[in-house]
């Protein structure tokens, strides 16, 4: 898919088709993750990949808003240094923020669908996942095929218009 | 281009070929940042988008590693609330993440280069872009032409192995 294309099909899916992904198709969403830039290229960060349906449910169960990864086809975690260094902090955030991107958008090229979900219990997802005690589980992403509709590109998305975002040259 | 091309053709540049980029081209990246997912969908984002270059070069000051901001053909400050609570912080910084990978891709979806800055002079950078008190520019993202070769896939990009970053079901 073209690259605009994948942008604007890009959305928040949270109901799932039966059907698994290919392992390529986690192969992509995990190398496209893999080649994010970060500060100093750190690469701060580890990717639990997880597509077990038992492991799945139980994951879903860190947030109260994470149930889609019980049925998504597969649920990465982006598991990051356990910091208390508040521009640390930030700096990895950023830095994931644009790993998620990157996931999710060489998963929208493939018609396949991502929603984000926090943790609220991180206790219960570093042991889930097996995570040591000096990183910290940040944030779940879920894929999967969506059960709806195919992706495609949305005209007119639910944002803030472009006049109001976008200021030239100075605000 | 293709998406995966797009993702694996990234690469930070500072140097830029001399000419500017065409509107369309600053649209398509504006407009790629403005779809990106927000935590509870905030968009709590604007984006100043610099094309003088005047103003490019005195923006070029904020930090001691921004001067490929200097010969841009455009950057773009990413401009968010000025919050003190870390939470909103973290999240924040997660979204604008999402927003600069968005931008960036976009960008080498069409051939064209680009670069992160941080601020160091807060103030200096509200000044110039004329950005409220209650705002704080978090990141500047610098565009142009490479000047010195096209972008095209990376086969071996600077990055720990697949193997080190990846682990399947547990870590």
């Amino acid at each position: 898919m073209d690259t605009f294309d994948a942008i604007r099909s890009r959305r928040n899916v949270r109901s799932y088709a039966p059907d698994g992904l290919e392992a390529v198709d986690l192969e992509v969403i995990l190398e496209a993750g893999r080649r994010s830039p970060s500060s100093m290229n750190q690469q701060a960060w580890d990717f639990v990949v997880v597509t077990e349906p038992d492991r799945l449910r139980d994951l879903a169960e860190v947030w109260r808003y994470a149930a889609h990864v019980a049925t998504s086809a597969a649920t990465i975690a982006l598991v990051a240094p356990a910091s208390t260094d508040p521009d640390e902090r930030e700096t990895c955030q950023f830095d994931l923020g644009q790993v998620a991107m990157s996931m999710m958008l060489a998963a929208a090229d493939r018609g396949i669908g991502s929603c984000h979900a926090a943790i609220g219990e991180q206790a219960l997802a570093r042991e889930l996942l097996g995570v040591p005690a000096d990183r910290e589980c940040m944030w779940l992403l879920a894929f999967g095929r969506p059960a709806d509709r195919p992706l495609a590109p949305i005209a007119a998305p639910s944002r803030r218009p472009f006049g109001d975002v976008v200021h030239r040259e100075r605000w």
